[in-house]
């Protein structure tokens, strides 16, 4: 659409200096720099001074390829990804990333590592994934002819089970313990194309949160400037960072005079990046206690989101399900129904309450219909109802 | 957004000399056509000599006040409805509704009908409904601050009634042959805004199809002309309608030459658009079997459909669940998991498969989450799981 990648090669995120050629994605972290306690990521270098500044003249619309020379090659075929509304909500702005072929934020990822997985040739595409990342994972994969398998474990909602099924998958329901080891038997002996992590810390695909980059990009264009500040629900980070790279991009090519303050927000039950940030580790694991927000809660955590933000002078926040749920209520009733997961960001905003020189963001990342407890309720029928029944 | 309302006035469709003011509208079909045995819709007229025709340049986008001066005046606040993506699918294009706010084609009609509720000053808006049309009123007076009342019913899929209920509308779930007196006494006693039908044959909302013209619109600047042929799930035909009136406009504000053959899809079940097209009825009641696309069935059709199918050479096609499943599947396997009903379309389209002398377009109007059994199955665990069980 609009020109090719100008993508050159990975670089290490442990040490800048350490490159290597933009193929094969380095899906086990950085050969260099990694140790047996952290894993370094790696991303994607590009020719910057290539770039049409003209690219950030376009609107926002369904498909990323509006991008392409700030991606890496993108060789899997769209599903419309992209595009997504900005709406106010109290004092901020949501980014409501539902609106996604999926209906989450993962879709811009897959469109990036499905296609890194069809550049390389590989037979199938493997991934460990209960929920939004598995599903998108194997519809892009299905769009692009490609065989994918997809590890999940019982825990997720029905409803999402059933939805990771629909792309015609192989979908098997294993022992959560278990998906790791068999990822990797599955990589080595069928050379299938993970797209998700292998390390110690997260270190995922290099190209991942390449995709991410484009919601910066869309945000800078939607609000006529970079935002203040963005607050993210955050798993792995990927999200986090990925934004974070696309408004340091929107700054080097002389586009915005500043990037915005970054806020990673983890669930209270655990947050392995607050806990590196505090502590001052590249990267942390902590344990895990109980919590309805699924979709990203987890032990580990990786080196980007602490770049992410450290180098944007951010915070991390924690928030409770509680607040999640606040958040949840309040934003459906300006009609945004959204995941729990996905809205802490909001809640994170909220906590923080903090005053910003410019615009707020917070990115609501999936839909209501994938959270736990959705379709286990019942409802009385009233029989002969009245007005009066009716108002009560 | 792109300059103020063009409308002028209502205009029955049983007779277009019949002209009335523009509010309020007149949601119990027109006075001056409608019998006892048959009830009369209006349409929206509107001053086209004013039309700036550069409007045609803009691209699609989400939020349809881009489209204002072809709209009745847009008073509810946006939820980002409509630039929803079109994907090729086989030969034909699929534009994927379920990528608006509440993740079906409703978006469109209630931005514009709950617009019509705040011009009227209305306390609040009343909907009979047990799916998307109802979360949809839902979301878009929770934006408005207006009340709504949901008259729902039982039988609709459990994460459904979640969904409807999610926006704080006051739900109500009644046996089905209550909802309309109650509905009734909802507009007479409280003066609530209706934004269902209230007539022996349908007629809805006057205002409502004027929200999916905009479809026509985007799918002109999408494929750069006008299909040669639409396939629409139909229910009331309120969709297929709409986008056959927007069609008409743009050929007749001289930017297109044709307009396209409009096929209304049906339920096997049921089909009162079918029914009515064959017997030479201007509208038609049938009996309905028993089927599981619960969005589009129903007993009570309505003149639009038959204008929009007669007027533009289309036809009437009846499909079975069995075809729709085959759609849901093939289409799934592309990386698009649509709701049942709406792959009426793309089902209908399969059935008649005729050549066409342009691009053809298949609405698919919903997301797969909304569908009847959705999230009541059970997968097994594999406990202890070799490369061999999950390849087997």
């Amino acid at each position: 659409m609009n020109g090719p990648s100008l993508a050159l090669r990975q670089r290490s995120l442990g040490d800048p200096s350490a490159e290597f050629p933009l193929f094969p994605p380095l899906t086990r972290g950085c050969p260099k720099t990694s140790t047996d306690e952290i894993a370094y990521p790696l991303e994607v270098a590009y020719d910057y001074a290539r770039v049409d500044r003209g690219l950030f003249t376009q609107e926002p619309g369904t498909d990323i390829a509006r991008w392409s020379p700030l991606l890496p090659p993108l060789e899997a075929p769209t599903l419309g990804e992209g595009g997504t509304p900005l709406l106010p909500f109290e004092d901020v702005f949501i980014k409501d990333e539902s609106r996604n072929p999926t209906w989450s934020h993962k879709d811009r990822l897959n469109r990036v590592v499905v296609s890194a997985a069809v550049a390389s040739g590989a037979p199938g595409v493997v991934v460990a994934s209960s929920g939004n990342h598995g599903a998108s994972a194997a519809a892009y994969a299905a769009r692009a002819g490609l065989p994918a398998i997809v590890l999940t474990s019982a825990d997720s909602p029905p409803a999402v089970q059933d939805f990771v099924r629909a792309y015609g998958a192989k979908v098997v329901s294993v022992p959560p313990e278990a998906r790791w080891p068999l990822l990797r038997e599955i990589v080595d002996r069928l050379g299938y194309h993970p797209v998700s992590n292998q390390t110690v810390t997260h270190t995922g695909h290099p190209f991942g949160p390449e995709g991410y980059k484009t919601m910066a990009y869309e945000l800078f264009v939607q609000l006529g400037r970079v935002p203040a500040a963005v607050f993210a629900p955050t798993g792995y980070a990927e999200l986090l960072f990925g934004m974070w790279k696309g408004f340091v991009e929107l700054q080097l090519l002389g586009l915005a005079e500043r990037a915005p303050r970054m806020f990673s927000c983890e669930t209270a039950s655990g947050g392995p990046h607050a806990r590196a940030l505090a502590t001052g580790a590249p990267a942390a694991i902590v344990e895990l206690g109980p919590s309805d927000a699924y979709g990203i809660s987890g032990t580990v955590g990786g080196h980007r989101g602490v770049l992410a933000v450290r180098d944007s002078g951010g915070e991390a926040v924690l928030v409770t399900d509680e607040e999640m749920r606040r958040a949840q209520r309040d934003l459906a009733r300006q009609g945004m129904w959204q995941e729990l997961s996905g809205l802490a960001g909001v809640a994170g905003y909220r906590r923080l309450r903090r005053d910003f020189d410019g615009p707020v963001v917070c990115v609501a990342t999936s839909s209501g219909f994938k959270d736990l407890g959705v379709g286990t309720e019942r409802y009385p029928v009233l029989e002969n109802p009245t007005l009066a029944d009716v108002m009560s």
